[in-house]
């Protein structure tokens, strides 16, 4: 009996002992799982904030594409357009932009709160998300905006554009945005969601926004190219069309290949986590902007009998905007498929709109961003794979089993865009048009924008035809 | 008294297997706080180094600016010079100026270790943080030196230019660094620390360098413009200024958008660290930088009835320096703030340079880094807040109530800064004045620096008016 | 005895306690290993991929260094064969490259599984490592195809360009990449091995492709000019080389940065790991680029009697490619000295080419990533470093101490390379050009392929001299 009790005895003090140490790491050495977790969190912001800067970037890219689509004689202004847009659009979203699309809402169609930061800032730095969210929201905020300016390029208003680009990032992108992305900030569930998250057919699937943000700045493009008019000598008195070519194409092959890399932080970023779906997502992005281009230089090859460099360039951005919206969602090979369908689609739309509906739109904005914009969106409907979203989702496509509700839900998703951005875009542009003034005179368009505009011409020193 | 020892004998059986298991676990599958920091560690790795390559591409846009805000006849040679600052500055701030900037000193002048990168290599790769402090510190010092290289543009002699772009990355930028930011390598306390980091009325604060890169540069560049005079034909025979108009704005404005994107690794890479606080200074970057552009833009527009591109594209530029110092200790409108007064201050800076002074300074690099450097170094001493710096801070500016102690710090190293980069730029160009030579024959001038110096012009084929 | 017991009872209640607290922190909160190696897994991924995005962004590099350094009426074609290049080997690697270079394999010659994917798709997303493999790989291979068409250009019909570099994504570069890489995806020892890994004097040592991707890109290149034979005009009735000038050094300069800037993710990305090693690579990276274009300056300026932009250019891409394959094996110091022989090397290469083996290449691919890898490739057998590589590392270079063996397996693998891809490239362009055709018509040539292959030109409104 007392050897058992000394044996207690001494078993005791050993585990007191081992207890002690374990205690011991315990507190000072053992890591919890929130200190895990911050690491994590740090991480995703570290990630966000790349894809933010390489989303940022592509306000570069349509610069340089826009200017290179265009005339010599107007690439100053175009330039000045895509700087300001961009200025000022950072500052309006960050004012009012950002709240009415991420703060709270009760009816799921205008949020409340968060604005000018409010609720963001102060928060503390360290594993703090918000600060990194906001600037990832405002280089997407001032892509919408971007897209308008190229359909409206050599003979808009530097004041009316100055205008409507305010109010493009103030009111029309960030109301759609609460519609369909409003509780990407808050989360679900806490009266932030937007009426387009809760569809009875499922939620509207637009992972990084062929609708949000391409579609809803085509749309808007669109009714700004239909407000303003062609340019002059666009359209022959027979109404046929004349090709006005870009004077710098290596300008907006750089462009493109600005535009292509951001997307790698526009689309793998959208995530907004560091984990193996961003490598799946960048290879759906870049099979989908590879099979663009090369469809859409056939297309062309076979319609005009040449391989034209314009429409296999806008090929690669058809292809990217078209897999914007299904990326997260299907499979290397859907996005192959994705891709090639934009590839011709786009080439077929721009000279629809160009020789048909005979609306200008100097660098194919609307085919692009509009129509390509509108194509990936229903390509969640029909290519939305269980092998990557699990067996049994909901959200599956009808080409892979998964019946025809989330096509209806894409088609609502989309047609809300359609109406909700090129309904405002007429009333604000026609506004405009009525008050300040849309469009250049006669004059200036003919002698070119940056001398009238702007003082200046882009290429001083260098004999130009710009009678053109 | 038997059960009770049989169940202490069997709770102790219990313990004994729990403590074991325990510990199996302990050893092999339970993570340390040191594996947790690793891991952290490499996290911060990796941001800094996208960081560095960031900054490292704004060499590419400083090339453009200059190149595109000056004339075609000198564009090869302004791209060489571009090329060789950075090369040449690699070399000396690894073999001497990293040793200057951050090896060990007494007296907080001058560092005196770490040359040739001896104490840093050959320490393992795993974790190790010293190689990649390197490479962002390089790169930050070719900012520096390539900060001159726009206001010497055009008249500046080749074996000249290589000479003071050697001796800015060997000597000058890294003692002013040591002054400043001396202790940020070995941490503070070990004999690192440089004098403006223990003044009495508080350390210096310029977070990511108005001053200690951009000043310093602008500074330097103010030198070198008042040493080489005015380029041929830019003031009339009544004194007067001319505009001398630039050969690409497109290719300006694209190194606009460079340098913007470039900052987001410039500012929040400052943190070296990858957490939340890199979204927040990214967006105070941000808005100062859209700041910077629109003022600019309106205020060009008031006093020159026109909105010119050069100064909404220095605009940018000018908000951007000016939040680098304090991008992490303002609020978000306090960045807004000071980015709109750099807007309009560029403006004034350029007019009254060029108009009053009488400097030639091509592309505007003195209003942009030195001034706008200035001002934002001082912007620390009225706009740190302690809604970000945390209640009661000692660095709090006047503005938030934190009285004249950090604005008396910021005149000090400031004024520091004018002191040594505009004192030790005069002793230099004026040495290479008076033996190689600073400035190109009045023949090559005419010609263009591309044919003389280079043998070759930028772009063959085209039509040029180079007697301009 | 009771006072005992009774102490016993409470010392284990009191145990029972803590390890029923210890216990449920560590079923709850307590982080094991596997948590922590996923994050660790996602921060590699996050690294990985920012890597691949910069390696896409060389594309661009290439695309304006081509375009840039060759004429203006051949300008829109350029930049259609980069856009192509990748566009087409995106795909043509997806489906079958991929697989032949990183499946399994008996031989150790060619890969037989992963082909589309297989294997990889769906697997999940959360901390998968294969979907960034692959991509990262993919801007590798597209890499090595986009090299041929600067020594093939302003002469190669469109349609013979599609068709080779189609077949180089799709068997040439993986095939050999299998030889010298083929366990990287799969580890060691499982069957994926390539017999150039397995030599009996060491594997042969390529960290991130000197010869995988630029050897083999640059004899790939040589096979090209040489089947094509030179540009109209080129040589004189005398047989001497005439400079035909580059339209536009301000874009190839911008292409060179944007490749600098680029080969930070080559280099470093090629880790396929986020920690302190990158920040070293990346150090030996800048210096070895800084040491090129410094010693190709000296160089021409030596023996051109000026400071030649394109050979500059060149010097700095020359150091690139040479420090690629040693750039994680060799110190600083070694990394410098490369670059500085890459430098002299790249000139002396480029005029023994043009002038002596009278092959034109217009922009020196060959020399820049044939010549320029193999000396990288050799390098590591020289300067292999135990103070990188740890003591007693079997693949020290000869300079180091570590004897010849090193040497020998480099000597194998870039006579390997050489072997397979001059022979092939001459088999393959040989069939193109009895078959499809590889060179345009005379009219053409003269005229420029932009309006006789694309029917559009790539400056509109600008003089530009085409006769030239």
């Amino acid at each position: 009996m007392r050897r058992i009790t000394k044996a207690l005895l001494a078993a005791t003090i050993v585990l007191i002992a081992a207890t002690g140490l374990f205690a011991a790491e315990g507190t000072a050495d053992v890591v919890k799982k929130a200190d895990l977790d911050a690491v994590t969190n740090n991480l995703n912001i570290v990630w966000t904030l790349v894809a933010a800067i390489l989303v940022f970037w592509m306000q570069a890219g349509f610069a340089m594409v826009e200017a290179g689509f265009t005339r010599a004689k107007n690439a100053v202004n175009i330039i000045m357009k895509n700087l300001m847009d961009f200025s000022i659009g950072t500052i309006a979203f960050f004012m009012v932009g950002f709240g009415l699309m991420f703060g709270a809402t009760k009816s799921g169609l205008l949020g409340g709160s968060n604005f000018m930061m409010d609720g963001i800032i102060g928060t503390g730095g360290g594993t703090e998300w918000g600060y990194t969210f906001v600037i990832f929201q405002t280089v997407f905020a001032a892509t919408a905006a971007t897209i308008v300016s190229g359909a409206m390029a050599e003979r808009t208003k530097f004041t009316g554009y100055l205008t409507y680009s305010f109010f493009i990032c103030l009111i029309i992108y960030p109301v759609f945005g609460k519609w369909a992305w409003g509780s990407l900030f808050a989360g679900g569930g806490n009266g932030a969601n937007g009426w387009l998250e809760g569809l009875k057919t499922g939620a509207f699937c637009d992972f990084a926004g062929s609708t949000v943000v391409h579609s809803v700045g085509g749309w808007l493009a669109l009714a700004g190219a239909l407000v303003l008019g062609p340019r002059i000598g666009k359209y022959g008195p027979d109404g046929k069309p004349k090709a006005i070519p870009g004077h710098n194409i290596t300008l907006a092959a750089l462009g493109v290949f600005i535009l292509w890399m951001g997307w790698f932080g526009f689309n793998p970023g959208s995530t907004t986590t560091g984990n193996g779906s961003i490598g799946r997502i960048a290879m759906t992005t870049n099979l989908a902007a590879a099979a663009g281009a090369i469809f859409a230089m056939f297309t062309a090859w076979f319609m005009f009998k040449k391989p034209d460099a314009s429409m296999a360039l806008n090929g690669a951005l058809a292809g990217l905007v078209a897999i914007t919206a299904p990326c997260n969602t299907v499979t290397p090979m859907g996005a192959l498929i994705i891709g090639i369908i934009a590839g011709i689609l786009v080439v077929l739309s721009v000279t629809f709109i160009d020789s048909k509906l005979k609306i200008d739109d100097p660098v194919g904005a609307v085919s692009v961003h509009g129509v390509n914009g509108l194509w990936g969106t229903l390509a969640c409907g029909l290519f939305n794979a269980e092998k990557i979203l699990g067996t049994g989702d909901a959200s599956t496509g009808l080409f892979y089993g998964g019946g025809i509700n989330q096509l209806i839900s894409q088609f609502i998703g989309a047609g809300s865009a359609f109406v909700w951005a090129f309904g405002t875009g007429l009333i604000l542009f026609i506004a405009i048009k009525k008050t300040i003034g849309l469009r250049v005179s006669k004059e200036e368009e003919l002698k070119g924008l940056d001398i009238e505009e702007h003082g200046m011409e882009a290429y001083s020193g260098f004999q130009i035809f710009t009678n053109q």
